[in-house]
């Protein structure tokens, strides 16, 4: 019989951990790679440069509408595989326990990583998992690493935005944000509000395979920060002025009431399944109908440009037709948020 | 002015964590490709298969003899590879901080890491910081997760161990396992006793190139669940039993003493910087001298073989002239050793 919660036991690397593995993890992460629980998983290479990124998961709380701690897990570290322009091979997954978790809870959690790994067709491949006492840890922590493969002609980075590109968002702003706040204010916004963890793999490999190689110079994914901070990384790491459109940028209705409601700026709210691309102008209505064409793209905008000047500002013209300068988010709105 | 202490804010993403990040990580970890910030690494690729490992590391205390959380982090990791066989390339460096680190805590951890990356020749590229409230976490967790490459003509797997097979373990056990216990309960064992963490991707590259291919068939670190248990796991994956010698097993006499005085069998405590290969028996000789004259490999010891018989137990023969039974680990006779 196997107990209703996880026991320090479940960390020994003993019989427990065993049992544990080979009774849930292996149940839904079936990969044979991984099935051979050896110290690393070792699998096939191919051309290309190597992409190496990793993320911890530490969202409170461990559901929420639109997805889960597992399955923002998946999505973030395939993202950031995928904003390098890598093809994601596969993922590792290190978990973290409180001693105590109910393992209904690790269970749901594993079977959404599970889901979101077959849906995007990345596996996980390596494992690892440590359980600390009760008061140690706060339920359950996730990291996920991920590798991937980047064509040799693909160069995407922060610092190759150059003057006059234009700059695309791939859908509304900071649903991941405000869904989380509302969820641990216990707060009921209305509307379809939920957050919007996606992998973005398919999405940049559909947008780079139809523009003219070299034509887009940089992807970022506004997570923590929301957009205001990404966009201030990209214009110091290209020493430009970026320049932004407050009319142009997309928002649900129940986000902006949200907001409103709290005293929060959608710029500065967190997204997980959004992409900011730059790209040159000569292709950037082409890249616009590429994004608006995938799933999950449908509301994309271009937002702004990327300046003359070598100001390293970001600026945003408002509604009200002032400007506005925005800074990289200063203080934390909301712990915890991925 | 810096704070003394981590904010929440230092994990937001925005203005501080980029403080952090310039004033504290990239002071100590001043790889280029870790300092573009870019959302994930990108690095050439060589010939050879690809070697994908994590750990996470809770270990209490954070400083103890012989090593920190930040040193083992990058040790255990670079161990994960080289058990495939793999050369590492980079690591990933994931830390979950607990609001009120003090500053300089996290500054000597991960100097450390530095310091580890240095030595190892294995360098951080690429990071992420999260931060939780007071009471959600202890201090600091690492993530570390390390990719590599593996020779086409290597393979190293439990499941290849052979009948007739010797078994050697390359140094002391227990040291990692009895540091820490003695640590945290304050005692003091005297003796030179102080964990053994080390990288050991040098000593695995010299064994390999020192003997015939393919004749080394298992190499695997007996870190959780010590010795026992990963020669359990072996005799599972390969379908053989395992006979190991007592007498043979290298021992340090303050962890003889130290696991007398407390109840604890050396067999199941933790090594941070051992490695057991099973090689072919016409390469066993040469093995035990290319590992002994390696820096930390000086007590190797031939330490038993792998049976004929498909039982898939673990048996030693003891001093005393009998025979035990080897179980792997049941119960947790030491929570966050690693």
């Amino acid at each position: 019989m196997s107990p209703e919660t996880i026991l320090l036991d479940h960390g020994s690397g003993g019989l427990a951990s065993q049992q544990l593995i080979s009774s849930l993890f292996l149940k839904y992460l079936d990969h044979p790679v991984l099935a051979a629980l050896e110290d690393s998983a070792v699998i096939q290479n191919g051309p290309g440069r190597l992409a190496l990124t990793t993320d911890s998961y530490v969202v409170d709380p461990l559901f929420f509408p639109g997805g889960d701690i597992g399955s923002m897990a998946v999505h973030g570290t395939i993202n950031d595989l995928a904003m390098r322009g890598a093809r994601p091979l596969g993922l590792t997954l290190a978990l973290i326990l409180e001693e105590g978790l109910e393992m209904a809870v690790l269970e749901r959690v594993i079977a959404s990583v599970a889901r979101a790994c077959k849906e995007s067709g990345v596996p996980v491949l390596s494992g690892d998992t440590k359980v600390v006492p009760r008061g140690k840890a706060d339920k359950l922590f996730i990291n996920t690493s991920g590798v991937g493969l980047v064509a040799d002609d693909i160069e995407l980075a922060s610092r190759l935005a150059r003057p006059g590109d234009k700059i695309i968002l791939s859908g509304t702003m900071g649903d991941h944000g405000l869904t989380i706040m509302a969820s641990r204010a216990g707060l009921a916004l209305g509307g379809n509000l939920q957050s919007d963890s996606m992998a973005l793999h398919h999405m940049v490999a559909d947008l780079l395979a139809g523009l003219k190689t070299g034509s887009v110079h940089v992807l970022r994914d506004p997570t923590r920060g929301g957009v205001a901070t990404v966009l201030g990384e990209i214009a110091r790491a290209a020493g430009c002025s970026v320049e932004i459109n407050e009319a142009a940028l997309p928002l649900r209705p129940e986000v902006r009431g949200g907001c409103e409601l709290l005293g929060l700026d959608p710029l500065y709210l967190a997204n997980e399944g959004k992409l900011l691309a730059v790209v040159a102008p000569e292709v950037a209505d082409a890249a616009l109908e590429l994004l608006q064409a995938q799933a999950g793209g449908g509301e994309s905008a271009i937002i702004g440009t990327v300046g003359l000047d070598r100001s390293t500002k970001v600026t945003m013209q408002t509604v009200i037709g002032g400007t506005r300068i925005i800074t990289p988010l200063h203080g934390e709105p909301l712990p915890r948020i991925c």
